[in-house]
């Protein structure tokens, strides 16, 4: 028997930068061939070496307000200028043929996102939320230093967006702790695999021939 | 850090007889040190090897009745003449205590359970729902005989309860097809683990000291 008829899951993934986000979604990306990244789409201006429809979907700020008022966005947010937001067909798309889509989203937006999944029977069937945290504040800035990218100043305002992101991990169905990076995966593939036997997610009886 | 402070896991696994609750049940008690698998209590008899607290709790008849007046079990039933029940301090003692409990139990007795955690808080917190399903009506029947320890009359049976049990799945959050063992072993145990990722069994904020 062929594995049962499902939706794919939306999994929305939040967490203080340089909780381990991108390194888990990278191993999670390369293991699992039916899972993949949602695209958002953006107004600011596409950088060297990035890609339309690859990096972001880059629109005009007339077709992005379009779609606003056409309710086609999940979440959408203003960040410095620059409109940057998730569309629902992006996301319906792949999740009605079955396969995974990885949202890494601020908590602002998955908060808009499970709003919105009140009144969406696709988004309320599909969407699971997770929460990647570091072990301990201490241990966050150590990471944050390590990356020799940051200047102080951008590290002290790192750190004072993780402390008010950490306190919302109630707002979210699982919690991940990334102390160890191989344990942090193990589980974070284990979550993936889990929901997928999520019994609300199956479009059928897969017993239906066998009464 | 240590481990986020959590209740365990009730883990109700139900399926038919031949779904292979129990070869996924022994390899993950095998696997995991912190899970156990919950004791029922029975009138009946002893039998030949068994023992006392740890196949069954063995009760005499007054005493079990006693417990049902008490309101002690979280699910009971007479069958051929004898009771068989969980009690609820043999499985809140360990989830208390962050250990995850499996319940190997029918579909009736996973009903009544669910029906006392909609007023027992501390259930509504641990309880988790698994069936888990043989791949096909087909492949259940060939499992069946291929023990060569079950008459004709048994295995007629049998599937007959089967057919009944396998239209069920939808009571359940998770279903666990058992087409490939070690597949669904895989999905198995990355339920157990995605399961300790759940916020609502942390007792606490693990984050508490750091805002």
């Amino acid at each position: 028997m062929t594995a049962p008829i499902r939706y794919g899951t939306v999994l929305i993934l939040s967490g203080p930068s340089g909780a381990g986000k991108s390194t888990l979604t990278s191993r999670a990306l390369a293991e699992f061939p039916d899972l993949s990244f949602s695209i958002s789409c953006t107004t600011r201006a596409l950088r060297g070496g990035e890609k339309d429809g690859v990096d972001y979907y880059f629109l005009s700020k007339e077709k992005f307000e379009e779609h606003i008022a056409k309710g086609d966005f999940l979440e959408y947010a203003c960040v410095h200028g620059n409109f940057y937001g998730t569309l629902r067909s992006e996301v319906a798309r792949r999740v009605e043929e079955g396969r995974d889509v990885i949202l890494d989203i601020d908590v602002q937006g998955a908060q808009k996102i499970l709003e919105r999944a009140e009144k969406d029977e696709l988004l309320a069937r599909c969407v699971e939320t997770v929460f990647i945290a570091p072990p301990s504040r201490a241990e966050l800035e150590r990471r944050l230093r390590g990356r020799g990218t940051d200047s102080e100043e951008s590290i002290a305002k790192r750190l004072g967006n993780a402390g008010r992101e950490l306190s919302c991990w109630k707002q979210y169905k699982y919690l991940v702790i990334n102390d160890d990076a191989d344990k942090a995966y193990e589980n974070f593939r284990g979550l993936i695999l889990a929901l997928r036997s999520s019994t609300k997610r199956l479009k059928e009886d897969p017993f239906h021939e066998q009464r």
